[in-house]
This record gives structure tokens, sequence and C-alpha cells, in this order.
């Protein structure tokens, strides 16, 4: 990574009023992640040394989010809306802290890679004042074009303002744009507005540049990189390429999918090599996943630490906080939340282990419950290593089952049980005999008479 | 809309041998309705003042679902096979009683849109005689080509007689018609079955009208719009294009779908703005969901509304008559049926409210289960606002909790409780100490000489 | 089919490194199989008489699958890798018993059908020596070519050997070849190792053939046939291809998906005609379904029996040994094993049934779990006909429950019920009048105090 010290400007001040949304744009997520926090972690990846972000007046969420990714970001406000060359201006104050290199991202750009950034930002360290991002959409309608000649980026035309050989060219500009650190502010500064709609751009930076003799150039990313989201479509099509990324590098990387295009990732999603995962599955952020570990279909995860040789599902939830050990088997309609669970202990069906830890080789029976809440407190239930936990039992926190204890069917228990004692709590069975046959023909009766 | 008077003619009378099936085809659904349903739906959002449907013989059923939907709709039956113009005359007598414009359509081309009839019928109002819907394939090769001159169309030319540039034509015959009312009957009773078949045909009315000096013309449609049904491969296109349109509509008015082709829409889905859907959602008829809903992964919903700022699932099953306030939480495994559930009720896992009234505030334990049904009869239960009841309870309907009071954990409740009350119903906990020890040691032994 | 005798040699020796995978990579499954017992039935529908299977070295878990899916086959070890003819001849052994046709397979090349097995093995009964299969993908850049004259093979050229107009060539080597049994270890032993990498190509075996005078020719095989499985995105590829096949397949035969693509079928999968498949369902090995069976959302079967007219999930989850007789329903959140349910039962919500006979027209309410699992043992569950569980029931193994018997609300059962009796095991509920009141205002009062 180089050593020049890089700033970055995300601007993130846009309306997104195509979103219909009461959220800000950048807000949204992909992945499991704000687009901001996309792009700042881009960003950082790419060796950003200070952040600033633009946002817009009244946008204190935006500030915040910024602030919860980057915390020493410095958050500016772009009071008014004149164009991007005036948004990063807004950014003044930390342009005039200088820095080697300055980098202009967007905020609802999310996709972009660290190491396109990188190549971005590269020909400043030898000597360009400005390096803009270009792609090759397939149709070019309406993009800038980035005119070059030989190496050097002669301008960013807008469509309207081309000829007929720039409007041929098809490398258009991505938006994203470098800047050398000691050239940008006297370069932003000399941006005009004289154009039909009074606005600053910073495309100008170009040939502003070129003007004063300095070299222009420009890099290429993929179309997939630079696609911006303006409405929720948008959002959904940047959602579909950055799962196929996920999708596709986790299979690389050892991993089957069996139906790739139904198991959706966080942006942050670990998994090991030889871990299988059936159609259907859904990974919230903070899950990581060891070696060998069977993920059945239709489950859902998020916040969850599996071990190696770890089998779950079909249908189990792992909240978060859940922290599964070496070859522990979750079963079907199981939630988890809070809970460890060690190596090889067993929670098979319709159960629910919250603010739990359970020992190792214990196995808790269907419908076991844990009862973690009275409506005011949250409370935690231990279960030793070898418990046995009958069928349809609420164990009532705060409670402790000693090691290698049995809870009998159908309990309730409140007390702690000692290790290797019996608990039960059940009524006698009692049985009328011929009843039913009479409450059968009784019902039936009233049934007849309506 | 045309304040003309509009009759439309549904044909349904075909076999549909190639579904396999013994349901007939236009009784196949598509997002949840009845083929006949959406092209009835269509026509009366078109403006149909009056309606026939022409079934095959003995086809009640499908007679049946005519006239649900369009109650005061004619049936007429087709009893012989003989062509598309002997089908449209089956409806003789709803053609006798006269309208201003007739549309002939087919049961089988479930995707036309109400903005399509319309522009098909409109240039009758303007004295055309008929209008034909013409498409243009990818590959036009078997269907019938609208032969036109400028504005007029001149003839519909099966492909088997079409000369080499009318075969050159890629505009197609879609099959749906419009005629004049007060021609329609002179027209379509001089169609003849002077071809190799021996069929009548409708298409021959264009040549028809035009040899009367009269005018026909074409309208367009989308390919996406005509496409017919005869196989089961075929519906499940029309389900994908119909889904598309719906997932694009919700995306366009502000919900987010994560990834829309995971999500199943019916036709009558109505989605406030900044939804959010995860992966993995069927939406059943009669679902209205308020702003701001977040519906998590794997969640199954039918004949529910969902006030503003409820969130279901993942995993939540909502049956017919499920009415959820605002800031109602339905978790995990949770199936509710007919239960109105006031604002900030809470039913987190693994339960079943069947039959119910929930009052605001009330907290539902995990494994709360009303029991609503004794074999004959269905109760309901009735729980106060803010009443918290505890894991793995059985409410035995009828039966009212009062507002605020308490059940206790595992109880099986047969009585009403009072208001503030606590109602407990379970076993003293007893402990066998060392039991546990010495059982292991019995099956363990028994397993071995096992 | 030929009264030929035909010994198929399957090589599955290669290391699959590309897969990143401690299993062998002919081991990986697709469609619920592996990909050598894909291989393995194609050859068998193509009557193949004695197979050979070539495993690397070590290889004990390939040779297990081997005979497991065809006992009689004879394992051979390349203990060298020194090329594909090299591969073969490991098998010499199998070649010199002879056999009319031999034919050489891949067993990372599990999509290929028997029918073109057929046709790839046809020209061996009219005198041809060598037969090898191709076939025409989009870009035929690194394959390597068939070279034909006429309807004879002259030679299959590797790319970097092949002149200009071969390289033009679009018909390229799938790698599987048919030699005349008579023939083959003559034309085999033939083959030599002098080319860049010093193997020993089975390609070569085209040319020896002709030079002996003998006719070679080509097959043609759909490109999806023919696609090995080297890596996990590769895998995922053949799943798809596989899915999209057995998809068309049940279409065709009268079932509808309404989501094709979400639907996953295993290889064995049986389906009745007019059988709903909603969204999102797995289908694991094992499974029939008769006609009229409505397979909600989110279901997920294996091992499974489902006669006419069944109704399930949505969130079924049936296992091995799970027998549904007609007009079975099971609902939601529900899970069966080994589990016979006769006609007409019902088990509609968040339960259990394991190791279980449940007799006609049986209803088990919510709840219901079979509790067959002590530690150590299995034990069975009988349920009568017409039986009524409560809520919330726990049935303890071994026990009967007599037919028409009702079992009440959260029951533990633990002794058998006679017919037409009612059990009941719970206690009596208790009422503390303005409990909740104060129990509230003390937990309050804590919690302001923290």
């Amino acid at each position: 990574m180089s050593d020049r010290s890089l700033l970055v400007v995300v601007l993130a001040a846009g309306e997104g009023t195509r979103m219909k949304s009461r959220l800000p744009k950048v807000l949204h997520k992909v992945a499991g992640r704000t687009m901001l926090n996309h792009v700042l972690a881009a960003t950082r990846a790419a060796g950003a040394t200070r952040t600033a972000v633009v946002v817009g007046p009244g946008r204190e969420d935006v500030a915040a989010e910024a602030t919860r990714i980057v915390p020493d970001a410095q958050v500016f406000v772009q009071t008014e809306r004149l164009g991007t060359a005036h948004a990063v201006l807004a950014a003044r104050a930390a342009l005039e802290q200088g820095a080697d290199d300055v980098l202009v991202l967007y905020a609802d750009t999310p996709l972009v890679r660290p190491e396109t950034l990188a190549r971005l930002r590269a020909p400043l360290a030898e000597g360009a004042a400005v390096a803009a991002l270009g792609f090759e959409p397939e149709d070019p309608t309406g993009y800038g074009r980035l005119v070059t000649s030989g190496d050097e980026l002669v301008a960013i035309r807008e469509e309207k303002d081309a000829t007929a050989p720039e409007k041929a060219v098809r490398f258009c500009n991505a938006g994203l744009m470098a800047l050398s650190g000691k050239d940008a502010l006297s370069i932003l500064d000399r941006i005009g507005n004289a154009n039909s709609k009074g606005e600053y751009y910073l495309t100008d930076a170009v040939e502003i540049a070129r003007a004063d003799g300095r070299s222009a150039v420009a890099a290429k990313a993929d179309v997939d990189e630079v696609a911006g989201v303006n409405s929720r479509i948008q959002l959904a099509e940047a959602e579909a390429i950055l799962q196929k990324r996920l999708r596709l590098s986790a299979m690389a990387e050892g991993v089957t999918l069996i139906a790739p295009e139904t198991v959706f990732f966080s942006a942050d999603t670990v998994l090991g090599r030889d871990v299988i995962v059936e159609p259907n599955v859904v990974f919230g952020p903070g899950v990581t996943v060891g070696d060998d570990v069977v993920i059945h279909a239709f489950c859902h995860l998020e916040g969850a630490q599996l071990a190696p040789g770890v089998s779950i599902g079909p249908y189990a939830r792992l909240r978060p906080g859940t922290r599964l050990d070496e070859g522990v088997r979750i079963g079907n309609f199981v939630e988890t939340k809070a809970a460890h669970i060690e190596s090889g202990a067993k929670v098979n069906h319709l159960s629910y282990v919250g603010d739990a830890h359970v020992g190792a080789g214990a196995n808790l029976g269907a419908g076991t419950i844990t009862c973690n809440y009275d409506g005011f407190f949250k409370y935690r239930t231990e279960i030793g290593a070898g418990a046995f936990i009958g069928v349809n039992s609420a164990l009532v926190a705060p409670v402790t089952i000693g090691a290698g204890a049995y809870v009998g069917t159908g309990a309730v228990i409140t007390s702690d049980v000692p290790e290797d004692a019996l608990a039960i709590a059940r009524s006698r069975q009692v049985v009328k005999e011929g009843w039913a046959k009479d409450f059968r023909a009784a019902r039936a009766d009233a049934k007849k008479k309506g």
C-alpha cells in the first residue's frame, strides 16, 4: 500500500427522491451494510488516512453512520446544491489540512473495489494532478465521455456538449476522481458555473489541470463497480451484483453452494473450507463458519460463530450471540440467541435457547424452552455437560441444570437441579374410560342441533 | 374511460390437454388467481359493460368461476369445436343484445393489460369495424402475420398461406380482436369454413370487413402480454412475467426487495412505503401491508392486514383473518389465524394464535398455543391488554385472560383469569438425587447386552 | 437396447485440487447423488454389462461408492498419472476379459445422458473401431478439435497442434470414447507418449485405428451434457443444468411448479399428476409424491412417500421413513420421521412425530411431541384411528393411545390410553388475584434502581 497520505471526500448529500423513502438514500443497505459503509470500507482498505463526509442539511443520521464506521471522520454539511465541485468544497477545511492525495467518491456507489481506488490514485504518485475513473457501459448514451489522447485524459465531456467523434467514445465517466493534494484546492476554486444549469462541475478539474500544464489521466473500472444507486430497483441490482461476488468468492475458496442464487451473504460473512450450504440460506451480519459445517436449507444466521463440524437446520435460526462449538447439532424450528453451546451438544427440534450456556454433549429434547424474560429483566440458563432435558420442558431462568442431570418430560424447572439428579414436575396421568365416546356423542349432537 | 358500451366475449372452452391436468386449463392460477379471473379483471378495468364467457360442454367449474368474478356474466357452451369464430358465435344471444364495442379475448392469455385492451378498442370509436392485436415475437415462425398497408390492416395471414414478403412481416397475430358492435354479427355470420381444417376462423373478419368497405386496423401489445398458456411450462413462464411486473411495481413505489426474484406476490398484494421484504417471502391472496413494515426472510402471508411499523418473521406464517396493529412483533415459527393482535403486542417464538384477540402490549411467551378446536367446534381466546403469557402455556378456548394478568410457565388455562391476577397450573418440581447416574448405568448396560 | 456386451471404464482418479476439498472430486454431489453415481447410473441405463472404475491411490472412499452403486464393479488403482490412455489401461484386466464394446467415461462429467452413450456406441456394431463424443461450445478455444472428413473422424487435434483450418473447426472433443472390444487393447497398447508432456493420450486412438485401416467416427452431445466439473463453481453449474432438466420434465408430466427456479429435486424424485409445488421446496433423495398432492412453500422432504391428495406445509419437514396415506394433512413447523400416518389424519402445527404410527383420521394438536429417545434407545408411539391428542402433549414412548381416545391438553402420557378413554395429566389452575399488579410494581421499581 502507498505510503502517501490520503484524504477521501465522500459525497453523501444526495436526496435520493427516486428511492421514495423516509430514509436517506446512502443509509439503505446492500448485503447487510449501508451504502455509505461500503464506500467507507473500500476507502479504508485503499489506505485512507483521513476521511471527510459531505452530508445534506439536517442529516444527523448520515453523519452518525459515518462516524460509527470511521470514528475520526470529519462531517461537513452542504447547505446548497450547486454541483459536485461545490459539494467537494464543502469539505474545504479538510482539504486545507492537506494530504498527498485526495480521492472523491459518492456514497451511492457502493460496489467500488479498493484495488480500483488504488489504481485510480496511483498516477498521482507519478505527477498527475487529476485522475478520473471511467467504465465502458453497453450503451454510453447519457453518460459523460472521457476524451483521451494517448495516455492523457483531455477532458470529460457531457454528452450534450460532445462532438460526433466524442460521442462515439465508449469510455464513460464514473464520477470518482483523484486529485493531487497540493493542487486540489487551487483547481477546485477555479471551477466556474458558467453552464446551462449554473452548477460547479467536478469534471471541469481535468481541463483546468491541463491548462496549468499538468497531467490528467483515466483509470478503468468494471461496469459493475460504478453502478450508482438511485432507485429501489437499482438498489436490488447492486445487491445482486454484490451477492454474486460473494458467492463466487465463497465457491472459489472451497464452499459448496448447491444453488448459489438462493444463498444471501452479508459483506462480512466468513466461511471455512468444505462448508456445504443447501438452498435458501440467509446470512445476516457477523457470521463466522468453520470447516466442514453443513448448513441445511432454510436457515437464517446473524451474529453467530459456528465451529468446525457443526450441522444446523433445516429451519434453524441463529441470532446474535450464538456460539456453537465443534460438532454441535441444531435441528429444525430451533432458535438460539446469546447462547454458547459446547461441543457435541444437540438441540434438534422446536426449541428456543436464549441467554444460555449449554455444556458439551447435552441433549435438549423437542420443545425445550428457556424462559429468559419475565417482562422486565432477562436471566441466564446454565445447562451442564451431558445433561438430558426432556421434551416440552420449560427452564425458568435464572436456573442451573447440573452436569449429567435429567429433566423429565413436560417439566417446568424453577429451581436448580443438582448434578446427576432427576428433576420431574408433572401431574399423574388419570384415565377416564369411555369418556371420549360420550364426549363425541354429545358434541356430534350439539353440532347437529346447530 | 370510454362511455361506449362494451361487450366482452371471453373464450374459455379450450381443452388444454397439454397441461396434463384434471383441472380445466383456464382455472390454473397465476399469482394466486385463475387465468380466467385475470382476463376478466383486465376487461373490467378496461370498462366492460357486459361479459359473455364461452365454456366447453360440462364445464360447470369454469362457469362458476366466471360468475364468481363477474356475477352477471352470461355463460355459453360451445358444444362443438369448429374454430374461433364459431366459439364467439356461441355467445350469439349476447351479441344480439348489442353493444357499441365487442372485444374477443382468450381466457388462457392472462397477462394482457387493461390499457392494451383500451388501445385495441379505441379505433372502433373512430369508425373502424375490426381491430386486431399484434405483437412482435423474436421469432415469428408459426404465427399468423398482420399484413398492413399504411394504417390499414389488410389481412391476417396464416403462415402456411403467406407469400414470401408476407412471411417477412414480423408483426404477428395475438388473437385478441375488437369488433364494432353493430357489425359484429353480420361479419361473424359471413365467416366460412372453406379451409383445410374446415374451421371458422375469427381472423377472416378482417377481410370481410374490408370487402364491406370498412376499416380494419391493428394495435400493438408487448410480447409478454399476449403469451398464451398451453402447458405447465408456459404457466410458469406467465407466472414469472407477472411476478416481475409486481416486483418492479412494488420497488417503484418505495418498497425494498433485497432479492426481488425470491419474493412472490399475489395480484392483489398491497404494500406501503419503506416496507422491507427480505429474501424468500410468499404473499398469498388478500394481504395489505402498511408503511415501514419489515418482513423478514421465509415468511408466508395470506389474508392478512399489517399496520405500519409491524415486524414479522423470519418464519412467520400469517393465515387468513390475521390483523396486526401498529408495531406488533411476530417472531419465528409463529402461526396466526383469525387473530386480531393489537398495537405493540409480541408473539416472538414457536406459537399458534388462532381465533383470538390479543390486547395492546401483551406478550405471549415462546410455545404459547391457543387451543381453539375440540374436534367439533372452534372457540375464541381473549387476551387482555398488557397480559403476560408464560412459556409453553396452553389457553383452552373459550377463555379470557384479563388485562395485565400473568399466566405462569407451562400452564394449561381452562378458566378465565381476572385482570391483574396470576394464574398458575403446574406441578411442584421434585428432585431425585443421583437418579440420572443410575439410569445411565442401567441403560448403558442394556445397550451393551442388547 | 443393444444385445452386444458392454464394458464401461469410468475414470475416477482425478485429484480435483481446484475443488479445494478434502472430499475427492467425484464424491461431490449433484441433485443429491455423487457425480460418480450419476455416471454409473447413465452407463447402467445405457446397457453396461461390466463396469471397471479407475481410482487414485488410497481412494477407498471412491472405490466404496463405486461398489455401493454397482456391486460387481471392478476397481483398479492408477498409481501414476501418465495420461488418459494410461488411466484406461489401469483396467487392463477388465479389458482382457473382453466385451463387444468398450466405453470410456469420466466420473466428473455427471450430466451425460444414456441415449447419448447409446448413440456414441452404436457405430461399433457397424464396424467402427473408435467413436469419439463431440460437442459445439460457444467458444472452442482451448478444446481439442474433432477433425472430420465426411462421416469419418480423421483425428482429435489438440489446439496447440492444430492448423488454422483445424482451429476453425467448432466441433470439440468431449473426452468420452467408445472402442471396439476386440481392438481396444491393441489400440491402447500402441498409444505412445512422444509429446511435450510425456503423457499417453486416449485421443491418439483415432489415428491408430485409422492407420489400421479401421473406421473412426464421432457422435454429438449437447454442450450441457459434457460439462466437466473441476471447481465448486462448475459443480453449481452442473447442479443448475440438472435441476433445470428435472423441473422441465416434472412440468411436462403435469406438475405445477409456481416458481420452478426455487424448487430443488433429487435425481430420483417421483411426482404424480396435478401435484402443485409452491415456491421454495427442497426434495432430498427418496421422495415419491402421488397425484393431486399440494406441497406448500418452504417444505423439505427426504425419504418420504406421499399418497394422493396429501397436503403439506408450509414449513413441513418430512424426514426418512415418513409415509403419508391419502388425504393426510401436515401443517406448519411440523417434523415427521419414521412415521406412518394413515389416511385423513392431521398434524397441523408445531409438532414432532417420530418413530410413530398414527391411525386414520387422528388429530394431533399443536405442540404434540413424541418422546422417542431416552438418550440411549429409541421407542415407538402408536396412536389409534380417530384419536384426538390435545395441544402441547408429550407422548412418552413406548406408548399406545387407543383408537378414539382423547388426550387432554398439556398432558405427559407415560402409560397406554385405552380406546375411547380420556387421559389427562395436568395440575389444577390456581389464581392469585392482584399478584401481577404487585409483581409489575416490584419489578418496575427494581428496574428503576438498576
